[in-house]
């Protein structure tokens, strides 16, 4: 009689611990983690061993030996031996700088809520001492250290930013993946033998909160067996609460299933989405790496990290905004610069940034240049206004708005609350800026004005 | 008779083409050519073996094995087996993406008017083939290239920038030059077999428009034999019309003779000169060569290169700009920012620093962080302000100025002319400036007001 | 009707065809091809990364990370920086004098009939691109060749020797042995993924005649799979017919099943074993593999060659006799003058060890040093008494033969027959050597008597 | 007055000390200090940044950058980056395996009685830490290490052997030496600066008893000032008393001037001089350094090297015998088989050669391969007849000496006396070779019979 009961107890307590099937259809029942919304703005990190040649970006294996461009060709020509191979490239990941301390105050000070390292991008390094890559990680070849296990440990230690981590599901040039492909798929030892135990070990020894997959597109998810690790990702792990993924699990998944979308590269729609998503940028417009012969017309200019980030989370993304260490384990001023910038800005701005939602209106249907968020409150629901472009005569026109009695309007980290006139036929707003000169401006690229008290 | 004769004609003719006694009374007389006190601005470069742990500095190898500095002793035992040598850093100066027309365009944009390239350090290292460095030059171990052949070339043929020369006169560890100072440098062995040699060679081969010698400090003109050279540089050398030195001609001489007047590095005295000088400064404040973990907050910003132009020109200096190239070729983008933010600020107020001359006054009575600059013209004479602050509710009130009835005022970039008043008992002028917003003002970070018809 | 009796057929052909199981009891009932007991003389290379240090020996990397030795500690913080890997040396494992067609020539000139070459070794780095070893391998760093492709390939063009490889079972450092060897091999990932894979990819891809497993020991044969592997290379692997292997196939096996046994590393038991068996010793005395630190006392002389092959023919074995090629890819010469020495000896002498077989004596009961050996033939069975020191008096008394009327005496290389006479009571033999001088002598270092008509 | 005599007292003291005017004429009449002639063996040391390529031999540079050899320009494209340069092998040249007692050990267990070092060769690159070649020593790059002065130590506190230096006059790249070249030898600069500071530097530090001067084929002993630096030598050296030195000391001047004459590499004349002379020679046929690719054929035979020696003692010569250490500091087991083989066959054999004179005949006319040697005693001149080769029916038959009732004949090594006969007509001796097996013969590759009581 006894042992009837606890068996019965025992199952409803697996039904209760394991909510999730491996089913698309149930994994996608589950809710996002709330501080994934909330967070808006991720650093993502590409660094590996093409940090070494530090040209063209992370693909540059693949352009040297997968679909060869001549200029890569020509590079290992005029400055290796010719029987030098990439992996010869690890030797050189010395990484002898590289403070992981240093890098989360850093990345902490832009503003940042989380960050994403990549593990193992498509070259197959891990970035952590895998067991199941041998001799191919950087305990064994190059750095001599756990980089995972370093930047974690600094991020939780010396930040609130969330630690997450990317990772490639496939493997450019690792026979076994060619042998599995080669057999249209039909052979799986690949996954079974690297790509499965190798996530199992990540989320078991760093517990990211965000594993942030890719590399999927060659196969599909039932392939990469995403689904049971998902499952087991949100059942059992030790993550299982608080972490989130993205969606690229399989050919066909992205921008269909798994947590939130990021659809393809620099995705960044420009209207609201439907379903939580995220624009993976890059500063370096061309690179996710570091690029050794990288110019500054290369980079972003904070103008336009502006209007990235205030264009994604006004139409409900993150932004993940990728920066590249060099080899030695340096982020380069540049980027620093950059990083620094977005943070100030953010400092008085965050406002409508942080928490907010999507309002039912994203861009002004009178101004360019404007993107709408919106954030509830107990006390008063507030609607952002953010300006890419400061407006002629200081003069704001927005078609949107629909004012009240009690509406007020503010501009972020300016004192006093400014004068405002209700548009043509009560619809839309007409906001004057008093006088604020280049000294006496609370921020230069972009400026946010908060409206409550609206009627939508 | 006859011998007589001609003996009368030669010496005469000797007189004729050797203008200058290798005296400093006599070498002091030749006046500066003028296209040095017009160019304002120039671009040294430290580029060396020192590039290649681009750690601490160009004094590396000093900091290492001659006063040895814990970090750097640090730095080495943890990154090189035990029995490495500086010497062999240079088989890794590879300079591989080095493209001297990307130089010499990114140098020009930045509004210089010149260059200085380091030839040699202190290292000894001579980024040209030199003949009196046997296999310790950029031909014989790394580069593989001519470095100053192919800038200077490159300078010449893609821009209107003259192109000069740094070279360090003593060399810390090269024996021939320590056993010269073991002797209280009564023997000469290393001024006449390698640094007057090497000089020779170099204005040969280069004809560079500057000599900019440094290393002087250890040991007299006399040692070095500077004034020879600089007779010989004046009165025959290819360059002997348009070349201009600097003063690091051996102890005691620096801030006396020469051309101009270096006198220490990151010279900026504050007040009028009466001879010629240079401002050599950085723009990593803490480095002459590139560092590998440099930071954002070692970089000045435009801000504080725009005060130091500023400042320097107004008291009748030139400034000379260093930036650090790595090993490898490249000047990194912070680098590039900060010369191209300089360019864009000069091609708008660039009329109140090229050719200017200083005026009576450099800072003003009144008002803070202004300094005067004055251009003589036929039409006539022009008195430029530029204030490194923006003023207070738009109104600038400076003392030093005499207005008169035909005063006119303008700020550089902006189309029309401004409104002033004259000071208390018509002492100084009161400008106000029309509103300008963010987006109208011409320039970020500094403004020049031009004042024409002053009685002063 | 017909399906059954194809069934019937089937199964018989199979029967046929699969002709082991995968016992020993089966297994062990395979003869040995006879080729390998004619041989008696065979080539071993040790060669790998182990070979780029080139300092103690093959047990390189287990002397500094595995259970350190101080001699091997000490070399690396003298010669190396602090954060240098074994893996790195993979990179400078060049082989780029290697020249396949030349080794050949030079084991053919030894009078060896077969090479086994190491082309995995405890380190785990296989010397063919080997799909299980992705980046650890001699096509994906360092030589950028298929080292066992390219050596059997020149093996089998240029010379009539077998080709065989010697293959590691266990790798010292590879984490999902060490996983395997920490549940106490009761998880068997390794051999399915790592150790399997790579043995049926050698002999599909090399077809070698000899498979020389090694590191068995930590585990048992069930863990290995051995007797699987064994089954399907004596049933179905293209060299079904020809291949020997040896009998290091898991803890408590060598010298009990397998093919020919090798028991312990330079196993040479001094008399007559009942299975055929390989003595597998070192021309260095103390390394398997290339050291820098070699001297001259550590090489076998040619006379202690000599000893070793002839005890061993003379008991029933084959010599395996090792050399270890530098990293650069050149057997020196050493080396060379020791295989080029036993290749003069064996073209006089070889007569007393090819295809022989052992006698009813290995010694003899008067004289030390004397080995037999005998060669049945049609007309005539002959004994051989090899004597590897020069009888006193040039009189050999021997106590094992037992004389006939018609028993001859020759010395191999020597043109006339000798004299001999019985010894005492009809029992042993004396032979009488003529005079030969060091000039006509047939060779300098042990000598051949051949007898014909002996009663025994 | 005073002053008078003080002046002749000083010329008088100069005349004393300074034996030797700077001419040949003088330089010529100095006596060779005995110890050259009795010594008879020495070991001639290779070693320099040409051991790092260890490809075709010490002229690597040359052959790749002088007049290009497309062997060496096809190894060097193979195997290094296209702007890789000769210098930056230099890091390369390690040595960590050298100890120089080792060496010492070796060289005299040979039998050898002198050392020579290349302390600087063709290359310029100096093994020692020159004074006069900054950042090309040995100390600045590669071995960290002052390599003459270690092996030096070692020779003088190890062994009775003396120490000399080999140094080359010229260097193929050096640019002085070049410009000088270029001038025909008008300027002086490369021997004012390098080549004599060098010499005197080796002489005073390192005391060498042999100063081996080589390179100097280019241009005229007035150029390189040969004859100052030897009655430098001569006269005031530190090793005035006991150097020696040779006769490369400028074009025409070998085979003519100088102490001992090497003429040619490998001088070896054959018949009788009248001059000491040396016959610098090399264990591998083809190559003054070590070779990676080089084969046993290349490698003299112990029989080959005792037939150098041999005949260069019995025409008057000296044997300087040449090994090639490897770019880490060790000397392959080839050489030292040879060089102990050497020293085994001095052992029994040294007598008739050590402290011999040539005898009046050096062939033998009637046997050939016989090589006499003599020793003048109180007691008895003994003559020395050296067979390369093992008479038939051991029966030695000489035409040269003339025997007397007190002949006595031996054999080194043998312990009895050996019958002889006189030859016809009373002139020659046959002697008669008791039987001597391959056992009991004292050596075996040459055989030394000594004569007494002669009478020629």
């Amino acid at each position: 009689m006894t042992a009837y009961l606890i068996c019965v107890l025992f199952l409803f307590s697996r039904v209760n611990s394991l909510t999730y099937d491996p089913t698309w259809d149930s994994l996608d029942t589950r809710p996002l983690p709330p501080w994934f919304d909330d967070a808006k703005l991720g650093i993502f990190i590409h660094w590996g061993v093409f940090s070494v040649p530090a040209f063209l970006g992370a693909g540059f294996w693949w352009s040297w030996k997968g679909q060869p461009l001549p200029a890569i060709v020509d590079f290992m020509q005029k400055n290796y031996r010719p029987d030098f191979t990439y992996a010869e490239f690890a030797a050189m990941f010395t990484t002898e700088l590289f403070n992981p301390e240093e890098w989360a105050e850093m990345f902490q000070d832009s503003g940042a809520r989380y960050v994403v390292l990549v593990s193992k991008h498509h070259e197959g390094y891990t970035n952590w001492p895998s067991k199941y890559s041998f001799n191919w990680n950087s305990n064994a070849t190059g750095p001599n250290r756990d980089l995972v296990g370093e930047l974690s440990a600094a991020i939780r230690e010396k930040t609130h930013m969330k630690f997450g981590i990317y990772h490639s599901l496939f493997e450019w040039f690792n026979p076994i993946y060619l042998d599995d492909k080669h057999s249209k798929f039909k052979k799986r030892n690949f996954v079974r033998t690297k790509t499965m135990p190798e996530l199992y070990e990540l989320v078991n020894a760093y517990k990211p909160e965000i594993v942030w997959s890719d590399g999927d597109w060659e196969a599909t998810d039932a392939y990469w067996n995403s689904t049971n690790f998902l499952a087991w990702l949100y059942n059992e792990s030790p993550v299982k609460d608080t972490v989130v993924t993205n969606d690229r699990w399989g050919s066909g998944i992205p921008c269909k299933h798994g947590g939130f979308f990021t659809c393809t590269d620099r995705f960044n729609p420009g209207k609201l989405q439907t379903h939580k998503w995220e624009n993976a940028m890059t500063i370096d417009k061309h690179s996710w790496s570091y690029r050794r012969d990288v110019r500054l017309e290369d980079f972003l200019t904070i103008e336009d990290l502006l209007s990235q980030l205030v264009s994604t989370v006004s139409c409900g993304g993150n932004m993940l905004m990728n920066v590249g260490p060099t080899k030695y384990g340096k982020i380069s001023p540049i980027y620093e610069e950059r990083l620094r910038q977005l943070g100030q800005w953010l400092r008085i701005n965050g406002d409508g940034i942080y928490e907010t939602r999507p309002w039912i209106h994203q861009n002004d249907t009178v101004t360019n240049n404007v993107w709408f968020t919106m954030k509830k409150a107990v006390a008063a629901t507030a609607v952002y206004a953010i300006l890419l472009e400061w407006p002629d005569n200081n003069l704001i026109k927005l078609g949107a708005p629909i004012t009240s009695e009690n509406t007020t309007v503010s501009m972020l980290g300016y004192p006093e609350t400014l004068v405002w006139t209700a548009g043509t036929f009560g619809k839309g707003i007409n906001i004057q800026i008093p006088y604020v000169s280049v000294k006496t401006i609370p921020c230069q690229w972009a400026w946010t004005f908060k409206m409550t008290g609206l009627q939508n």
